[in-house]
C-alpha cells in the first residue's frame, strides 16, 4: 500500500490546523499600534502553537521518509496523531485568549504531551511492521529528544499551577531543542 | 484517466472538514477547568465525528487503492460522497451544541445514513466499470458492515426520539465497527 | 515545467471554497426540526454552488489532464479563475441570507459569468500555447457549453430583477446542463 | 530527500490562505447593491493580498521546480517564510476593516516586508545548498525585483503615516512589477 496519500493528507490536516490557528487572531476594532496590545499574548501563543505544529510536520516528514510501506495499524496511529494536533488550535485560542492563566496553560502542556505519546506510538508501530533492521529504526536510534520531551511536558503541567511562566518556560525550550533538524534520520537516509 | 487528482481532491476535502470541525469548539471565556464542562457535549461530538471521518478517509483510501481507473460517473460519484460528509461539521456542531437533543442526533443519523449510500453507490460504480472479477470486487466481497451500518443508522433515527441516548449508543457501536482496519481490502491488495 | 503543482494548488484552493461554504450554514439555537427552516434558503444555496464548484472542478480535472505543459501565463490564468470561484461562498452566503433577494441574485449571476469568462480565458491560453492540433483543442472541439453558458448568466442577470425566480431557474438549468460529465474530452483523451 | 511533501505542503498552506482570506468579507445584512459599499474597502484588500499571495506561489512554484534537494535548513526557511505569509489575512482584515487607516496599512507592508526578506533567505538557503552553478542560481541571476521590493516596502512604511495613499500605491506597483512572469527561471529551466 502507498504511502502517498498518507503524507498528502497529513499534510493536508498540519497546514489547515497551522493556518486556522490565525483566525484566533482576532481582527482588532481599533486602527492604532495600541489596538494590538491586548492580542499580543495571543499572537505569541500562535507562534509557538506554529513551531510546534511545524516541528511535528518535519518530524512526520523525516519519519515517513523513511517508511517504506503503510499498513491498517499505521493510518490508524496517524489519525490518532493528528487528533491530538487538531486540538491544537483550541488551546492555542484558549491559553492566547486567557493571557496564559494556569489552567489554559496546563491543558495546552496536557495536548502536547499527549501528542507527543501519540507521535511515540506511531513510530513504534512503523518500527514494528518495518523491522528493527529498518532505515527507520536506525535513524531514530536512542530518540532521546522524544523520550524527553514528554517527560517535561508532564512536568510542566503541574508546575502551570505554581509558576505559570515556569511552564511556558519549558514549553519554549523543548520547542527550541527540536529546531534542530532532525539530522540523525536526514543523515542516515541520506547515506 | 488517472485517479492521483481524485485521491488528493477527496483527501483535501476530508482533511478540511476535519479540521474545521474543531471551530465548532466555541473558546470558552473563563479560564478554570469548569468553563470547560459546556463544551464537553461538542468535544464528545468531535471526537465522534472525527472516527467516522478518520473511516471514510481510511476506506476511500484503501478502495481507491484498487481502484485501476477513473471515469466521469465515478467522479459525480465521490463528489455526491464528499457532499453528504460535507454536513458532518454541521450536524456535529448542531447536536453538541444542543447536548444530543432528539431532533440533532435523527438529523446526525440522517446525514450518516446518506453518506453510507453515497459510499455504496460510489463502490457500486467503481466495481460496475472495473468488472466483477476486479481486485475491488473481490476486495469487497460480501460487504457485511457496509450493508449492516446503514441499517443500523436507518434503526437510530426513529430511536433517536425514544431514547436519545440508544441512537447514540448504536452510532458509537458502528464506529467501533469500522474502527477494526478492513483487512479484506488490505490482504487483498497485499496478495 | 510540470503541471501537477497547479493541479494540487487548485485541488486544494475548490477542495477549501466547497467546504468553508459550509461554515455559512450557521447552526440553529433551537433543537427542533423546525429550527432548521430559517437555514432552508442557505442550503439550497449551498447545494447549487457545491454543483458548480464540483462542475468547475471535473471540468479543471479534464482540461489540465489534456494539458501536457505549462507556462507563466497559464499559472495567472489559473489563478484568475480561482479568483473568481473564491467569491462563490461570499456570494452564496449573501444569497442564501437574504432569501434569494434580486440584488444578491444578480451577483451571484455576476460571480458566475466572471468565472466563466475567466475558464474559457484559462482554456483559450492553454490551447494557444500546446497549438491547434492539441489534444485538448480536439476534446473542447465547438465549446458549445462553454459558449452558452455565459450568455445565460448575461440573461439571469438582469431578469434577477424582475422574476427573481427566473434567473434562479437559468442557474440550475445551467448547472444541469454542465452535469453530464464532458463526454467530448473523456473519450478523446481515452482513445 | 524529495521535495514533493514540501511542495505539497506550502502549496496546502497558500491555498487555505488564499481563500480563508475571503471570510474576511463579512455578508452584509441588505439585500441592496449599495449594502456592499461598506466592504468595498475590504474587497479591494482582499484582490490585493490575492494577487501577493498568488505571486509568492508562482515564484515558489517556479523556485522549488529549479531546486533539486531539501535539507532540514531549507524545510525550516520555507516553514518561516509560510509562518509571514500567514499573517496576511490578519493584516488584509485589519487594513480592510480600517479603510486603510495609517497603522493598519503601515503594519500591512512590515508583514509584505518580511516576507519578502523570508523569500530572500530561503533562496539563499537553497543556493548555498545547490551551488553557485545551479540551476536556480543562474535562473536568480541578480534578482533585482527580488533586491528592489523591500526596499520599497521599507519605503511605504513610514510614508503610510504622512501620505497613506501614497503606500498603497508602492504595494500596487510592486505587485504589478512581479505579476509579469518571472521569465528568467521560466526560460533556464525549459532550455
Amino acid at each position: 500500500m502507498s504511502k502517498t496519500r498518507v503524507e498528502a493528507f497529513s499534510d493536508g490536516v498540519i497546514a489547515i490546523l497551522i493556518t486556522i490557528m490565525v483566525l484566533e487572531l482576532k481582527i482588532p476594532h481599533g486602527d492604532s499600534i495600541r489596538a494590538l496590545a491586548p492580542i499580543v499574548p495571543a499572537f505569541l501563543t500562535y507562534v509557538l502553537s506554529y513551531v510546534y505544529l511545524g516541528i511535528y510536520w518535519n518530524n512526520h516528514h523525516h519519519m515517513f521518509h523513511a517508511t517504506t510501506r503503510i499498513n491498517g495499524k499505521i493510518l490508524w496511529a496517524n489519525l490518532h496523531l493528528l487528533f491530538w494536533l487538531s486540538l491544537v488550535p483550541f488551546v492555542t485560542g484558549w491559553m492566547g485568549e486567557n493571557h496564559f492563566a494556569a489552567t489554559p496553560t496546563a491543558v495546552y502542556g496536557g495536548v502536547l504531551l499527549a501528542a507527543a505519546i501519540a507521535y511515540f506510538l506511531l513510530q513504534s508501530v512503523i518500527i514494528a511492521d518495518q523491522g528493527r533492521d529498518s532505515k527507520l529504526a536506525a535513524a531514530v536510534g536512542q530518540d532521546l529528544k522524544g523520550k524527553i520531551s514528554p517527560i517535561l511536558y508532564a512536568v510542566a503541567i503541574p508546575l502551570a499551577f505554581v509558576r505559570e511562566w515556569a511552564a511556558d518556560a519549558i514549553y519554549v525550550a523543548v520547542a527550541l531543542m527540536w529546531l534542530v533538524p532532525d539530522r540523525r534520520i536526514e543523515s542516515t537516509v541520506t547515506d
